[in-house]
């Protein structure tokens, strides 16, 4: 009787696990890894952290609010905000849990068996994953030999494979660059299908592409507040198109996405972005030139030129061997090198000035031999 | 000229909206009417509130925490904080941003044109809807005329139509029936899909089918803090299943889905459960068997039994009119009246005692004329 039980068990786990979809069970989870060094500068946060003002005025708001209520089903007040602060219309605003949230509701009103989604490669890992959980295929227009934007192959991909979504991050995680406004335009012309561009990082190269906005009613840009706005264990992220656009993708979201806390610090911070967040914004971009200029001067190191928080730098050394060097001093970076093209790479954010110096410090050391 | 660009973009629109799937062009969005009263008994939310001791501890937690540092990766700490509070092994525990979260994971992972899932109607309506942004078939196994489970009719439909996923809501919203656990044992031996047990409830029913977990691999198990946890505005919930199961279905989250408020806010409200929320929901369920007795001797009202910390009562006058009628004196209750079965009735959230006093005058007052 106890073997029956068994047998029938083994089974059903044997049917329970053919209902997951092939495609899924072929995927590898995205993951991390789980090391920890005092100085992190592995997943490009904001190295000065949430400035005090944000975090005691969200704290302080918080302990006035009902935890046990239901967040507003739709958060007007943050959507009218960030709709200031983008310079767009509230309706053409959804704010999300994180913009990778944003990235998957996109892609799930959009994605089916069969349906295209056209990346430029090497990039964020994530877009491949979503588009296979759901069936979709991915089109790749890899970067050129020197990791900028190949904008001749991002039209031709366009032009032969119709894909119905194009995802362009700019600038791009992990190489740094961005893809031109005049070569974006184009793509946005030649493309039957939504164009989003994910500008996690624009605060750092001091340029978005919300501005085509207007013009291009298939253009979708993706926000975060996990970078320059230092928020990123809070999970915001915001999302900008047509509100024709964002009333098919809203359908996607499950209600109550963005709970309380977030929400409130999501308003503190806007409030506080030009007096508090801006300067370390500046902060960063100083420190980032000085950054790929001492890095440029060590033999074994070729930084790639970057508008964002982090740069890729070419190395001598086996790139594995780096990050385990890295480590041992108590520095924790990351190894990109199994991404398309970068087998020679690893990634560093830019830290605080402290931590640069410690970063340049070791690598010196490291390179010296 | 400016025509031109005019017709371009008229033309661009009609392609973008083009790419949304027609299913999800033809969905009706998730709306829940804006309305506000001072008694808000539309959520079945805890009265109560979050209690100070939960709420003060996470807050100083989180004044210590740094926010522009990302969540942990796997959050191996609030994990096997849920694994013991529900007695299970943590690698079959996944916390996610609200159950609902964890119900489109497992639905993502699962379904894709073609594929059935089987639900019981009336129900929480987010499961059709997910369903069908996935382009998946909905199954329904109607409720008996009394509104109790029809387990012949569930069976029935399982070997009929061998649905990839089951999912059914015990104690379910908006009935607060309960499945029997032996009906719910027979399903799972029939299917060959996967079985979904939606327990948001469960605290008020004081009975978990978790215990079923050993011997059914191909069930799932949904939990939420939303209800008798009090912290429906931090949006946490976990799914229990076969370490099997989980390692799939976590493909399909996002990393970093939980923010790292909300989990400390889950860490401290497990760890003071029996303490301060256990006696909540004793208050809860004493209220709701009271409302009950009073409902029943208001002539037109006829409440039906439910094992949650809500219910429904089938009404003489016209719901809609009911609805309009407390939300005149300051009352918000759930018009449920467009669900199948529910013309007649609208649904009422166990408050507070006093609020469920304010409540029972304004429906006397209703149903004197």
């Amino acid at each position: 009787m106890r073997m029956r039980a068994q047998r029938k068990s083994d089974w059903a786990m044997t049917e329970a696990i053919n209902k997951i979809k092939p495609d899924v069970r072929g995927l590898k989870a995205y993951t991390l890894s789980a090391d920890r060094a005092s100085i992190k500068i592995n997943q490009n946060e904001n190295p000065w952290g949430a400035p005090e003002r944000i975090r005691q005025e969200t704290l302080a708001q918080m302990d006035a609010r009902p935890w046990s209520r239901y967040p507003d089903f739709v958060p007007v007040k943050l959507q009218q905000r960030l709709a200031d602060f983008a310079n767009w219309t509230a309706k053409g605003v959804i704010a999300g849990n994180g913009s990778n949230e944003l990235i998957q509701a996109v892609l799930m009103v959009t994605i089916s068996t069969g349906k295209r989604v056209l990346i430029c490669e090497p990039t964020f890992a994530l877009y491949r994953q979503i588009t296979t959980v759901l069936g979709g295929e991915i089109i790749v227009a890899p970067m050129k030999q020197d990791l900028t934007f190949d904008a001749a192959a991002i039209n031709d991909a366009v032009r032969r494979f119709a894909p119905d979504v194009t995802i362009i991050c700019s600038p791009n995680n992990p190489t740094g660059q961005t893809i031109a406004d005049e070569d974006l335009a184009r793509c946005l012309h030649a493309a039957s299908g939504l164009v989003v561009i994910d500008e996690a990082y624009h605060e750092f190269a001091a340029h978005s592409v919300a501005p085509l906005l207007c013009e291009h009613q298939n253009l979708i840009v993706l926000r975060t507040f996990s970078k320059a706005m230092a928020l990123a264990g809070l999970r915001i992220g915001y999302l900008l198109a047509s509100p024709v656009l964002t009333n098919e993708i809203r359908k996607a979201l499950l209600p109550y996405n963005l709970n309380t806390f977030s929400q409130t610090a999501a308003e503190v911070a806007v409030d506080n972005y030009d007096r508090e967040l801006r300067p370390l914004v500046t902060r960063i971009v100083d420190e980032r030139d000085r950054l790929f200029d001492e890095l440029s001067q060590v033999k074994g190191l070729e930084p790639l030129p970057s508008k964002a928080n982090f740069m890729i730098v070419r190395s001598s050394i086996n790139p594995k061997s780096v990050f385990e060097e890295l480590l041992r001093r108590d520095i924790l970076v990351r190894d990109v090198s199994s991404y398309p093209m970068l087998q020679r790479y690893f990634r560093v954010t830019v830290g605080r000035t402290d931590e640069n110096d410690r970063l340049l410090a070791a690598l010196r050391e490291i390179y010296k031999r």
